[in-house]
């Protein structure tokens, strides 16, 4: 079993609706309502204890703004501008009221930073701290920026240098995600497809050419973060840098680096120095 | 530390924004886009292993429904229909591949029911299982129900018979929940003031007088389900039928009985055969 498997099970189950322009199956689900100028999307995501983070090496600041960036993660990759937020969080007998202090307050700083107000939520308990948020955020509409909307011939980007979050963690540090939510809106438009990257450049950008039925070659040269490796880069998750596509006559913005080429082929096959990559990233039910 | 202390520390840091124009503290936040005729409304609900459900005594089936018929509650609860729900999961090595189609069966049997289209969600994993719905409904502009809007006079009303879930539960069976978003969109214009009973009666009121600044006055007669004392209508959870109020000249649906009056007094003050009656609800992090 792995999420893909999962994933292709519950699509065909899943119902349709007219205002639902865009639903399982990228960063973000769009609804559009009858009569708006604006496209509303919405992204969840869960952050678990000893999946996510581990009480003793993250503060409950670092986690709280871990549990938020993640969605605003999403957001940024559909060119949208975050609204507001609803977070559910089960605790355990661990969190002192002096934790739960400290995570609203790592939490709801990064929400005031980029204008997500927190509009409710659900509290519950459990074995060991699981929290969960949906985040919601506008773009003009039918402005989103889709993972399925790549072409060959487009070139590809990464917001920035990669493997910094798998540096982080081998060095027992943590890698505090900043949302690159600006450069989303600059990228509507502009880009030709975007995604965020969670799960490491292979196994993102394999998503990314599996949604746009296309092939992608990688450059021999990927930007890497202070001290990472070339494995880390192409495989490490949790960097949250922006992947995107776009044709070859359109500038890219300051600070994006070229990867490489989308290219025609099997869908999600990709080659690096002439053979063929494996996605490597992360899978939550991949045993390896 | 209860529920009420921490949400009552969050609410004031949570933030503000035009378009929202109800945040936290009630069923749903409510959303009103520039320019629709609509408002969207969001809840979120967290359904945990040996919290909220059992794997010896509770069917993939009915977790899945039950986790969905908690969101379609609050959506009842505010006079909307819905539209759509992201899930977020985080499965457990007891999870087996029957387990998860039979969770999604009995999930997706009661949105398709219901018109709720599955937009997305994520997956994870975990000691124990823990997922989190958020449901999306909508309604016309300005007409969702709150429960900050009972007034003195008002009449008081529950949707059916209390303590179906307590008995229930007592009897190590399953009580699955039927939303009432029917009777939530028949209520648009009549109830005054509503929210569903998902604590418990005293717990559930005592919520709503606070919220709309009032006491409460609850007759003799309780609507008793089959086998349910007074205490289990009064205080047991999870039954899932709306509480409202309304004006006395307004006529109430059928099916729904008068169970008190709404009375100037302490916010939140509640009194039972001239008493006062003690909210003995369920609070996930009281220890009682």
């Amino acid at each position: 079993m792995n999420e893909q498997w999962l994933i292709s099970r519950i699509t065909p189950l899943a119902g349709k609706r007219r205002e639902l322009v865009c639903g399982i199956g990228d960063d973000c689900a769009v609804y559009r309502a009858p009569g708006t100028r604006e496209d509303l999307v919405f992204t969840t995501d869960m952050l678990i204890e000893d999946v996510h983070f581990r009480m003793s090496t993250h503060s409950p600041e670092e986690i709280g703004h871990k549990a938020l960036a993640r969605g605003l993660s999403d957001i940024a990759a559909m060119g949208a501008e975050p609204k507001f937020c609803l977070l559910s969080i089960a605790l355990s007998t661990a969190a002192s009221k002096k934790w739960i202090d400290g995570f609203y307050r790592g939490m709801l700083k990064l929400a005031a930073r980029t204008g997500t107000v927190l509009a409710g939520g659900d509290l519950s308990h459990a074995l060991e701290i699981c929290c969960d948020i949906t985040v919601s955020g506008a773009v003009p509409r039918n402005r989103a920026l889709l993972r399925s909307t790549a072409k060959p011939g487009d070139l590809i980007y990464v917001s920035g240098p990669l493997g910094a979050a798998a540096v982080a963690l081998q060095a027992g540090k943590v890698h505090l995600p900043q949302p690159r939510l600006e450069l989303g809106v600059q990228l509507r438009g502009k880009a030709s497809a975007a995604m965020d990257l969670s799960d490491g450049l292979s196994t993102d950008l394999q998503r990314l050419c599996v949604a746009s039925g296309v092939s992608a070659a990688l450059n021999e040269d990927i930007p890497l973060a202070a001290g990472a490796t070339i494995e880390q880069a192409l495989h490490g998750g949790e960097d949250y840098e922006l992947l995107f596509t776009a044709p070859a006559k359109k500038k890219a913005p300051a600070g994006c680096t070229m990867v490489g080429e989308i290219i025609e082929g099997k869908p999600g096959a990709l080659r690096y120095k002439g053979k063929p990559l494996r996605a490597r990233g992360y899978d939550h039910f991949k045993k390896s």
